[in-house]
Parts: structure tokens; C-alpha cells; sequence
């Protein structure tokens, strides 16, 4: 398989699909509620995953294709060529601040990533990563994170998350915020998670996240040498919902082993 | 004394600080340590607010100015027209990431804010205000802000003000934090004041703010409806760190009497 090839095709079809979410700003958007008020969907984020099923179908019919929205297959392997596919991450972003939110995709042969992209629908600016062969910030190769401490990090992490919760021990997480330089949410995972791998953030944590949130962020992790894992610090499952952390590789066991304690 | 113009010539400054500010990042940037790690300060940030100062005493000796890197005059009153200005409101978020900064500048007389500014250097977006007249981002105007319930709020709100802390009732911040849609942080105080004028928020809380934080944006806050006080409820002091919160009309009283717990 041209991994080249397919990383054209996949550039392509997701320039493409933002020039159609930026256009459709001028029509009006229906907005569903989906399992709870936090979890608003329209009917682009739906148009934009169909959109992206149907060209993946016509370049190759024999690629699987898992969405958020659903609208793709019922996958229960990462066997042969699967696209992991979010058409729009930062829904309520999209809905209420027309900017922050991001197309997310991952492209894996037998469960290994081997092609990732999170793109800035609104700035028009994409991250990438080629499996070996490195990631990019549009044409500007993206460097190898520096180390740093503890104390200099900047962090992504929710307030959800800091007040106490059933997913970890949150008087840790409050050492945490204590400890770090900083601390920002953006309420988009992908666009968390292209913030670390380009050095704008130094890690990332949410309790919650589902494969389409990381699916392409992982693979362009590895190209940078951030390190993703759930908080267990195992891989990452990408067929279900999972606990995830991505940071600087001299941070990350020290964010585990001093602040994490999962329930 | 012509407002109007006073308005353009603001704007030129701004326009031209921010290309200056961009064009710095090909130098290299030095940076200092003020009062503690979390509070970086640059070369570019003093230069940039010499800039404004010797630009504002050309047009008009009599003004004064009032700026965060202290590069003005001590300021002890607000009678007569006073320029309150911080050259760059995020500058970790400027050292870090290249981006969600801005200039915020207010501009008063006898106390009463007549012109504020908020820039995004960056995307070279502007959020202004005229006393009376009303707002905009750039050329588009702002429309008064629609009422909306606290359930469907979005807060920008610190982590450090959700763990327990000198400033408030850290258990109160918790309810709120589970009653609102979501929150966000930005690393900006003026970020999230332009996101709240413009509906990209509903309302930005912060336990110590200071003057120039907040001068440019508590004058648009008032051409499109918005709320800014201390989180007593009186009027912010433009002379003193403050606590500070902004938002739609239709939570902010409410979030001051349910949610807020001064200590």
C-alpha cells in the first residue's frame, strides 16, 4: 500500500471538507440534542462524515470506515485498513464560537497508525504525520519536543475534571494545578492534543474520550516523541471509550506516577 | 474633544503595534521573570508599550498613561483622559504558543470609559467600542447579547479558581462548574472578555485581575449588554487588582448571588 498515495488523497479530501463547513456558516444550523446538552450535533458534523464515507468508499471499497456520527460501519476489529474518522471535534465550539474545532483522522493498516491529521477547519491549518517518516505543522516539519519540567508545564485539563469525579482521585489533580505553570481548556480534544504535539501545550488530560477524538492526534504523537496513553499508561483501546493523557515524553510517567489515581 | 478621531488614531497604533509584534517573532525573544514564573514578561511587551506611550503623548501631551509594564506615569487619579494599556494581555500564551494574545487598551475620561480596544495580534481581529455608539469586531457591529440560561452557559473560568483558594468559596465554584454547560480557560483575560462581548462565551469569572486587564473590555462590555464588576457587585477600580467577572445579563447577577462566596 502507497502510503503517499493515500496521505494525497486524505490532504485532499480534508481541505475540501473544510472549505464546505466554512461555506456552510451562510446556511442555518439544526442542532440536535444527542445523549445530553453537552453533546450538541448538527447536521453538518453529520454531512461532513458522510462525506468523508463516500470518498474513502470510492478510493478504495475495501477500507473500513468508523465515525462518530455513526454514520459509517459497525466495527469491531482494526483488521486490514481502517479510517478512524471525528468531522468535527469541539462541537459547541463549532455551534457557538464558529472557531476551535477540528476535523480529526487517523488512518491504521491492522491497528498500527499510519497516517494522522487534525485540521483547524476555521485557521485552515493542519497538523500531519506519516508513520517513520516525521509530522507537520502545513509544510513546516514539527521538531521533537524539548524536555521540561513539571513546574514550567503548561496543561490542558477541564475544570470537569478537577472538582471530584468518579473517573479519578481529584485532590491529586488539584496537586497537579498547583505544581504546573498553567493550565488551559479549549474543549476540544484534537485541538488539545495538536497543542502538545507543536509544543503549545506540554500534556493533555481528559477522563473521558472516545477513539475518534485521538485516533489521528496518536499518530501524529509518536512522530514528535509526546507519548499517549490512557491513564493506566497503556495504549489507548480504539474501539471504545477510554481515560487518555498525551505529553511531553519528561513529564508524562511523572504526571502518572505522582497525580493520577484512577477509581 | 473629538472622539472620532481619537478613535482613529487609537486604531492606527494598535494596527501598528501588532505588525511590529508579529514581525519581532523572526528575533529572538528575551525572557524575564517578574514577580514569579507565572507572570513572564518579554523585551517585545516593554517595547511595544513605549511604543504606545510615545505615540499617545505626540498626539496629545495632556493624555495619560497608565500601562502594566509600568513603562507610564505613576497614576494615582483618573481625572482628566487617561489611556489605560496592556501591550500584551497573555504573555505566556505569546511565549509559548505565538498566539491567543492581545493588546487591550481603554481609554477614559474623568473616570468614564469612552474608547476600549481589545486586538487579537495574531488574527488581526479587533473588538472596539464607542461610549453610546456601540461595538464591533472589526468592521462587523455587535449585536446586544441574547438572554440564555445558566444551564446553557459556557464560563471561562481557571482551574485555580476551582481548588480551594484565599480569593473564594472553591465548593460554590464546584456547583457552578456542574451546573453550566462546559468552561473553557484561554490564558487571556481580554480573550475571554472579547469572547463574552461577541457570545463566544457567557461569562468569564477571575479572583485578581488587574487595571489593564479589563479597561478595553469593560467599555465594549457596556455597547452590547454584558455585565462587568468585581464579584462584590460594585464597579470594578480601575486603579487596584481586583476581582473581576463578565456576562451576559441574564446570569450575572445570578451567578454572583448562587455561585460566589468572596472570603
Amino acid at each position: 500500500m502507497d502510503l503517499h498515495q493515500i496521505d494525497q488523497f486524505a490532504k485532499g479530501i480534508i481541505v475540501e471538507a473544510g472549505r464546505r463547513i466554512r461555506e456552510s456558516f451562510t446556511y442555518d444550523m439544526v442542532v440536535e440534542t444527542k445523549s445530553d446538552a453537552n453533546d450538541l450535533v448538527t447536521n453538518i458534523d453529520r454531512e461532513t462524515e458522510t462525506f468523508f464515507i463516500e470518498k474513502i468508499k470510492q478510493f478504495n471499497s475495501q477500507h473500513k470506515v468508523l465515525g462518530e456520527e455513526g454514520m459509517g460501519e459497525e466495527i469491531d476489529s482494526l483488521e486490514g485498513p481502517v479510517w478512524i474518522i471525528d468531522p468535527i471535534d469541539g462541537t459547541m465550539n463549532f455551534v457557538k464560537q464558529h472557531r476551535h474545532f477540528m476535523i480529526s483522522i487517523g488512518f491504521f493498516i491492522d491497528g498500527v497508525g499510519k497516517l494522522g491529521y487534525i485540521f483547524d477547519v476555521m485557521r485552515e491549518d493542519l497538523f500531519s504525520a506519516i508513520e517513520g517518516e516525521g509530522a507537520w505543522y502545513n509544510d513546516t516539519p514539527l521538531r521533537k519536543l524539548k524536555p521540561i519540567t513539571i513546574e514550567e508545564a503548561v496543561v490542558g485539563i477541564n475544570a470537569s475534571w478537577v472538582i471530584p469525579n468518579k473517573k479519578v482521585n481529584h485532590e491529586k489533580i488539584i496537586e497537579l494545578v498547583r505544581k504546573v505553570r498553567g493550565t488551559r481548556s479549549y474543549g476540544s480534544a484534537a485541538m488539545e492534543i495538536a497543542f502538545v504535539v507543536s509544543g503549545k501545550l506540554d500534556a493533555y488530560i481528559s477522563m473521558r474520550l472516545s477513539p475518534w477524538d485521538i485516533a489521528g492526534g496518536t499518530i501524529i504523537a509518536k512522530e514528535v516523541g509526546a507519548i499517549a496513553t490512557n491513564l493506566s499508561g497503556s495504549d489507548s483501546n480504539l474501539l471504545l471509550n477510554d481515560t487518555f493523557i498525551i505529553a511531553n515524553p519528561s513529564i508524562h510517567q511523572l504526571i502518572l506516577d505522582n497525580y493520577i489515581e484512577v477509581k
